[in-house]
């Protein structure tokens, strides 16, 4: 026997049937949040993700239920006060949530509607979600219900199964991938066409936001944006709000933009490198095509079966290789990736899962070898087996991070390895990191993100292809009527 | 004695001094959030109002401190990680801080820093900021710290104070209010002439945020944007995440777009009305002279010394009126008043103070009356006597909302007043709002919104009137040289 509510939802798998066959699921979605004491929305309400991955509502501060025996389904949408038919809209009833979120039951969150329809069933086991984040290492806190002290709960078994079931995306979920991943593609291209000396960071993310919201329906955005310029470029997450993306673009200035939106919660993240003014120099060029081959040689060796911690390694010696012909490094390859000098110049890890979070849930369960403590290794967001219908990001970058190159210089186990004159050339600036977002497949993976990525399709897109509000909008509904 | 950083930081008033003269003000700033339980910011920070209305401060999770017998100022910045440097870019020093902030001293968070201030300076009382915010009933509960047992702790004495403060703008405030409306204009105007039938309503959203980011580089919106056409311009805080501006702009629909942004934090809010195709049809002119002729009737009146009550009663006695010329309304108007059928028409306030917050503090403080029960009176956010720098918005609008329609023809004192079949054939067409903020003086009142107002304005704007990018660039110049 098995539940599933359509591609997106829940399925009541043999695995928890055999686990907890009595049992009810009882999930709590997202609250409205003010900003700090007023009576402001923080921003517009986003679901929480476990919440909408099994019930796919959009709306804040429901409950909602799964009979693990039977597979039917309850939720539990708020009472409203009247006045919301005044100040927020029309008062939905129960047929309304029926149909729209395909469940078989709707009962209000009366006080005691969540303990009634617990001992309707005549269940005392209620499974609780209480789900680490293995990359911040927060908690999503089981949640309460008026009654829940009748009940045995467990709050243990729910969240590895639905994080693991999480990490393998339906077809529905990879329908929904593509047409976001070809808006974000879009609006990274006219980002790229916007750009100019002069400008400002902050205008190329209000550009990139123009078009995923005006064109694409993307409210919001799956991370904030990163629209770093010249040596911001080194700064891995640059963007936050005491790098509030301020700089002025300057000619020469390399550009790193990692961007995306997310479309009914499910994010894409792509990071685009060029140059602002169009024309690579000698010395972007070479940072670029260490990284560009790196992305490449992952991309074609990331098959179902090979571990992620290997891929991560794959970058780091391409990218070692392309320094050491360019006069920056000398000595064994090997050796180097062994001393971890790869993490010098690409702290951060190689990719991560992409799906209801822009840095998904689940890179830490099934085969995953446990975090390391290893510079670079210890900031991988996975270490698992790859496997199909996992969505991740390739992002291998390289930078020219002062305060890592000088802790390098200083610890002999790295410096014998660097050639410092030729490496202080490259100082300042900045960096190179290329990012596409992959489905593992075993017939070969498949790339989601649609963006010029040789240094000469760059550079001939910058300069000559026309792309304005009539080609996005063209780009788009041939996307569209192809699929 | 008194002690200011400036025009926009807690001045020690007498009033402090004389209440807690050998005491300490301590106030904490705004900490960042994660979306849920990810590694990911909610949205990038925004610092608390009190926070940064008293120091200035734009960056997360920061103390300060202000010593009420010799008025000198000192900070206390978070400690930050090492790998700060590599993630988010340069940690800086005390200097830095202090240069920046132009505060007295710096002393970074470690673990007993604020309470070896406090020891240091032999002070005993501490004056911490529980705030309560009048219209959403919630408290920002007062900060606690290490050694916080030691220390006589007042949480009361601060809030009125600096609410109170916080109500009247001083010249550098209302500096900054100028620039942010005149974007805040802009990007109204802008949103007017894109506006075409066929298009959505998040679009027009976009099309707002594009202008108050890209031109005048607002990143924060002060409050989620309301973009109402046809029916839901009736719901009157429509746009929140069960009804996202997802709406299909029809020809013949009335607009109604509620939006602002924020720069240095503080908030601009403005709303326009206007027919979606251009032209108004007799009922929209008729009920858009009716809200236009309330707000320019209490612009007039909104002098020093009067009470907003009483300016909400004159929007709703015009109001009236024009409903009772154009045959909707039978009766004497100041019974109809008295009955409280204008909040069957307008059930929101009048307006609110503007400031840091777009709903700002301080609305039931001073010579408040207590908020009645009325309907429509009950939902106003300020009672207070005008005075002299205030700023606050002036919005007087009309709905045809079908739940209040329908009770009030259920109510005998309500329904003599009404002629049902002309009131019916208004229903659906939703609503308009006029709003402008205002800054209160003696020698008359500011008006900071600038956008076409009266019908041939607005229909002369729509249809004749350049406004692109170019435009919107020059006007903004214009006005940066005229200031």
């Amino acid at each position: 026997m098995s539940f599933s509510r359509g591609d997106n939802t829940l399925k009541i798998s043999a695995k928890l049937l055999k686990i907890a066959p009595f049992a009810v699921v009882l999930l709590r979605g997202g609250a409205e949040k003010n900003r700090y004491n007023t009576d402001l929305d923080e921003l517009p309400f986003r679901q929480e993700s476990y919440f909408f991955w099994a019930f796919g509502v959009q709306e804040s501060d429901f409950f909602g239920a799964i009979d693990v025996n039977s597979g039917k389904s309850c939720l539990f949408p708020p009472v409203l006060d009247p006045s919301y038919a005044i100040w927020d809209g029309k008062i939905n009833d129960e047929s309304f949530f029926k149909n729209k979120y395909e469940v078989d039951e709707v009962r209000f969150q009366t006080k005691n509607a969540i303990r009634d329809y617990l001992e309707e069933l005549q269940i005392k086991k209620v499974l609780l979600l209480k789900a680490e984040n293995t990359d911040s290492g927060n908690f999503l806190e089981a949640p309460t219900f008026a009654g829940n002290e009748s009940f045995d709960v467990d709050v243990s078994t729910l969240y590895p199964i639905m994080a693991e079931l999480r990490v393998f995306k339906t077809d529905k979920e990879l329908e929904g991938n593509e047409i976001r991943q070809q808006n974000c593609s879009v609006a990274h291209r006219a980002t790229m066409k916007a750009v100019r000396a002069g400008m400002y960071e902050y205008q190329m993310e209000s550009v990139f936001r123009r078009i995923c919201y005006y064109h694409g329906g993307c409210r919001h955005l799956a991370s904030t944006c990163i629209v770093a310029s010249g040596r911001n470029s080194s700064v891995l997450h640059y963007g936050h709000a005491n790098a509030p993306n301020d700089k002025r673009i300057e000619d020469g200035d390399m550009c790193l933009f990692d961007m995306g939106p997310e479309y009914n919660c499910y994010a894409a993240d792509i990071t685009n490198s060029f140059p602002a003014n169009g024309k690579f120099t000698e010395k972007q060029k070479m940072v670029y095509n260490a990284v560009l081959e790196a992305n490449r040689a992952v991309f074609k060796a990331a098959k179902p079966g090979v571990r992620w911690t290997d891929m991560h390694l794959l970058s780091e010696k391409v990218i070692l290789t392309h320094l050491q012909k360019a006069g920056l490094l000398t000595g064994d390859n090997d050796e180097m990736v062994n001393a971890r000098l790869g993490a010098v110049f690409m702290p951060h890890g190689l990719g991560h899962l992409v799906g209801l979070d822009v840095h998904d849930c689940g890179g830490y369960l099934g085969d995953a070898l446990p975090r390391s403590q290893l510079p670079g290794l210890k900031s991988l967001r996975t270490t698992r087996t790859l496997k199909e219908r996992m969505v991740i990001t390739i992002e291998p970058g390289c930078y020219f991070i002062d305060t890592l190159l000088d802790a390098a210089f200083n610890d002999p186990k790295l410096a014998k390895f660097m050639v410092k004159a030729e490496i202080d050339k490259y100082r300042g600036q900045g960096g190179v990191r290329i990012e596409d977002d992959v489905v593992i497949w075993e017939k070969g993976n498949e790339n989601l993100s649609d963006v010029p990525r040789s240094t000469e399709e760059v550079e001939h897109f910058m300069a000559l292809e026309e792309f304005n509000d009539s080609t996005i909008l063209k780009s788009i509904r041939d996307y569209l009527n192809k699929h």
